[in-house]
């Protein structure tokens, strides 16, 4: 086994691709230099139809945490209520960040593993006009879920004077998304999932309707001043030191993207979802998610007692180099997540599947090496 | 001229080690893996004679300044008051961001160039007992003033019971630093100038002393709440995503801090701003900073209008491939700035001093070929 031919198959970071990692070698510059605002100018433009939004794109040096909470210091005052929808784990971290400002949060949670329905969050919003913001994750990376966000920015739009505000942390540049059309008012996203790069990055996008609102507002900190980066792009460049060396990967990363197309990522995606999918029903193994609202980006498993996930993620790790994600806080130790996101193919679904069934066989659960695999092969065949 | 053998003396960000750079290069691991927790304690623990503690090391995923705000955060309350040492640019940010959160911020400036001194302090202090922090810069980055932060933490420690924070980004790992023996109760510092790193990573060590502040206080912000970062480091890991890759690159510049060995280090740095400042004088350039306080890590210059600053830095830059920087806000234009640090020799800065010679000719200014490289080779021979 080569040490360094881990297979990381967790629902981020992802691998780097060799050609970023390239880019990334490049020698340090100033970051107050002509060619890197030029550089700053060129990935912050590049980042749009990711996000479907003709405004500005805004990369901030930080994890996906620090853009979530971007989102809620300028839009937002202490006594101000909000509405979030929490399907696992990173949705109540949005409740979180905003409960440390004083914003009062009225959570609609789902189990874990459920999708937020449109009607849900209808009936939700029905008494609260007062609320200012309502707050979604797209793909809810806990569970593998992917919340219908066009559907639940209509029901906002509809029934409320809020913003729209959404984590798409883990499946922005692997899944549609038109926030100009589907009236969504801010999107946050993180360098380590699709797009590829190593953790540190984050980018933020907000609307017009948005910004009316951060204009009017004092922003409740300082290094996510949404007006100093916004004020800072406008001449090409960040209002504190950016993280000089992910942006030079973020310009191949774009150029990566560019090559294959958005529509060809989100088909492969879906393919790797489906494939994913097929292999574990043939293998037994239950799916969290219902097919309507399962991520392209990542499939959670729950062996409900069948097996033990965490023997089983030991043996993939320890015997085949093969790295997959456990649960997180109550799921800790009883599910598994598979990532299938972005320097990732089908084939690379293949692979895993085939040492998830050899790992199966080696902890004991009962499993007919290769049904899996033959399962996504299927599904493979029927796509090329 | 090459185009990639750019020259980079700026204070910040400096050229990368390729040992880094390939350190770097490692395929991207799970943030939550054993082999990940296993590195990001060793490299917190490196860090710590750096800082001169015994306290831990934080790592975080940001720029310098998310550091500044996360020691603010987390040690004040709005309408509690502080004493900001301004002597430059970055003195100036402790104090708005004290501001953005309500903190009443008492400023002690003193002109651009000059330090603060513990006369000025004690002085500023006498009538505020009240004041229950402290913030100073130690290497003032926009006017390469080395405030002398071991007194100025005596007099704070004689004269009140507020915390002492200090902003040591563009030094720390060039200079001496002895947090615990000095009584300094917060040290933040930045991955980008003497630790030989790309943008992108800010440390933090606080005190005992701090710790029992902070624990009793409720902190302003989410991403940057210590005690989160606290929890997450006893079990050997980060409260949101660590920037692995950064991590990597981290753990390889300690074993080169370690090799050279930080008494060696300090030495070096010392013996390239000496080097600088006697070619300076050699050349009748006038320097910014006094003797007394001037930093080992950046060096500024101010011709006074006998030529014009941003017409060198250009020569430089186009004709030569060495990047210096310029001034910032009044200064802009006015001055220029040598960095000398991290991955940077005595060689490195003759090589700059040449060129500058030779960019000064270019410009039709006054100047000796030679002139300011047979100074700094006088300071240099007599070191070897």
């Amino acid at each position: 086994m080569f040490a360094d031919k881990m297979i990381l198959r967790i629902p981020g970071p992802t691998p780097i691709p060799p050609r970023v990692q390239q880019a990334m070698n490049q020698p340090m510059i100033g970051h107050r230099s002509g060619q890197f605002s030029e550089l700053f100018a060129r990935t912050a433009k590049r980042l749009k139809p990711y996000f479907g939004t003709s405004q500005d794109v805004f990369i901030l040096a930080g994890s996906g945490t620090s853009a979530l909470e971007m989102s809620v210091v300028n839009t937002l005052q202490p006594g101000e209520e909000a509405v979030i929808l929490v399907s696992g784990a990173f949705g109540e971290r949005f409740a979180k960040i905003c409960e440390r400002y004083g914003v009062i949060a009225h959570r609609l949670e789902v189990p874990w593993g459920k999708a937020v329905t449109p009607d849900l969050l209808q009936a939700f919003l029905s008494d609260k006009p007062q609320v200012k913001a309502v707050f979604a994750t797209y793909c809810e990376t806990s569970t593998g879920v992917l919340n219908p966000i066009r559907e639940l920015a209509q029901v906002v739009r509809q029934h409320s004077d809020a913003l729209f505000i959404v984590d798409a942390v883990s499946c922005l540049g692997a899944v549609a998304c038109e926030m100009d059309a589907w009236g969504v008012d801010i999107v946050v996203t993180g360098s380590q999932k699709a797009f590829m790069l190593p953790t540190g990055l984050a980018f933020l996008a907000a609307s017009e309707r948005a910004w009316q609102v951060i204009d009017q507002k004092k922003p409740l900190a300082f290094y996510l001043d949404l007006k100093a980066y916004r004020k800072s792009l406008a001449e090409n460049t960040t209002p504190y030191t950016p993280a000089v060396s992910l942006v030079f990967g973020l310009d191949e990363v774009c150029s990566m993207l560019e090559e294959e197309g958005l529509p060809a990522i989100i088909k492969r995606h879906e393919l790797m979802r489906d494939m994913t999918r097929a292999a574990m029903r043939a293998l037994n193994v239950p799916l969290m998610a219902e097919d309507a609202y399962a991520s392209p980006t990542v499939t959670s498993c729950d062996p409900q007692g069948a097996f033990d996930a965490e023997e089983l993620r030991k043996v993939l790790r320890t015997r085949h180099n093969v790295v997959i994600a456990g649960g997180q806080q109550h799921l800790k130790g009883k599910i598994f997540r598979i990532g299938h996101m972005g320097y990732c193919e089908p084939l690379d679904v293949l692979q895993v599947i085939a040492a998830l069934e050899l790992s199966l066989r080696q902890i004991g659960a009962p499993v007919e090496l290769g049904a899996g695999v033959k399962a996504a092969q299927e599904v493979l065949f029927a796509h090329v």
